[in-house]
């Protein structure tokens, strides 16, 4: 059987993401410490990049969520801020040896809480199955394996990173804050359940949002930025959007429209840090997945 | 008779507020640059720091929009990229002699269209009463001779700063666009008709944001931040705030109420730019000013 003795929560992989820093923060307070601590489980925490929380920038060099894929890690020659912080965090996981692993961040979309696991493990479904039950603003994303790679969350199987939004960048959102608070102290009941041999009630089906596109801003023959996103997706994320319906508005008022054969879902639409990697938003398909049977793991 | 010959059009002075880059832009294109001209006065454009554009930052060095003192403008020691920035602008401003600026920003608060005077010049208010007239949406805010100090508009007495939001640095927000470029074509056609002697109906009264205090989030005892804006003022900009209201919300729950004596109204709540000046949110009152008689200027 699993068992989760340790998780870590982790918050400021991007320094200007200020709820998951100040969670982080909170807890390392010694008046609330206990609130993140189980009978069962003991979590200890990380600020992942000290130097881009002092600026309040995403990053000082390049985003470090960027930088855990296995051969930067042991490439010497990468030396900037990131690669360097990436190496000493990584050495830290393999010191503390997390069992789980939740990893704290903010998106200017808007995405509720949305929960993107660190693998498809049955544990892992299980408890987002748990935690989105009754609560229609978690959702859980999928991204491909190629995108995933060289996040933070990739270094343990189990745990998730937990997106919460719309918060703009350098601001706090009180609301998503006790929020968000609230889900770590259910994943931890959860766990905590799970290893006394209590596991709590799961519901036996979870619905999943697979990435299936990466859409950039139109453009002009020169390269830059020729429309935005329509008023009518515009803080749509989740949210249908059919062949047809309108994805982008042109400084002339010009309606792109979406033309795929299908009914998708748009996220992270205006995800502000996406705008230098070329990205207006993603689409996904929904599907509803059953969770295994965990009783045996 | 005043006679506003030539505006200027000024985007960019933050490089991460998308909006008003991207109108500049447009009206640079020759195919829109009509759409900015008229009979009785020409327009100009400026995107005024090109190297925070690049990087899609507020700055590079320091932040611009204070670097405008005549003192700092002849002092030939300060050399950094925004204090060369403004001297340069400086320089094209004597060369091109503007009679009137529109200075356009954004801000991550919830301050749909916000003038920023660039002095009680009775023209400027003239103007501010007829934009705002049946416009809910569309306010005036008057900080301090101190506050302004520094600022792009201070260099040109007839004019305004328009800050758009709630907008997160490095997005678009397609509405407040064409919002801002309506208001930008009402002051260039109010400028018109002035200029061949038929000024627009013009409201006699004209309500006026004062800001009378700036108020930092909480602090412990080692200077960090301890609590959020309240989730009930967030978002709440312009709106009343009574004695005893909700202004703070500490990391624990607890509740800050504001202790001042009168009703207030709050402003720049969350402006993400500000956290690093200290700069929680503006308290301001408000007043109604009479318009003074323009037709003798």
């Amino acid at each position: 059987m699993i068992n989760i003795r340790q998780a870590l929560l982790v918050g400021g992989v991007h320094g200007n993401e200020l709820n998951g820093i100040f969670l982080v923060k909170k807890f390392e307070q010694s008046r609330f410490r206990h609130l993140i601590q189980r009978s069962h489980v003991k979590t200890s925490t990380m600020l992942a990049n000290p130097g881009a929380i002092a600026i309040c920038q995403r990053y000082v060099d390049l985003d470090l969520n960027r930088c855990f894929r296995a051969p930067d890690l042991s490439d010497s020659s990468l030396q900037g801020h990131e690669h360097t912080c990436a190496k000493a965090i990584a050495q830290t996981l393999k010191h503390r040896s997390p069992d789980f692993l939740m990893d704290l961040h903010t998106t200017t979309a808007n995405m509720g809480l949305t929960l993107l696991l660190g693998s498809h493990h049955p544990f892992n479904l299980a408890l987002a199955a748990y935690l989105c039950e009754g609560n229609e603003w978690i959702k859980v994303l999928q991204v491909t394996s190629t995108q995933a790679d060289g996040r933070l969350r990739s270094l343990c199987p189990l745990g998730l990173t937990l997106e919460a939004g719309p918060i703009a960048q350098g601001t706090f959102d009180a609301h998503l804050f006790f929020k968000t608070e609230q889900t770590i102290f259910k994943i931890l009941d959860y766990i905590n359940a799970w290893n006394q041999g209590k596991p709590l009630t799961t519901p036996n089906t979870l619905t999943i949002y697979d990435h299936i596109e990466t859409l950039d801003f139109p453009r002009s023959a020169t390269g830059d930025i020729d429309a935005m996103v329509h008023p009518q997706l515009h803080g749509n994320d989740y949210h249908e959007l059919h062949p047809g319906d309108p994805l982008f508005m042109g400084f002339d008022g010009k309606v792109t429209r979406y033309e795929g054969p299908n009914t998708v879902y748009p996220v992270f639409i205006q995800e502000s840090a996406y705008l230098e990697k070329g990205i207006a938003l993603y689409l996904t398909t929904r599907r509803h997945v059953s969770i295994p049977d965990i009783s045996s793991l």
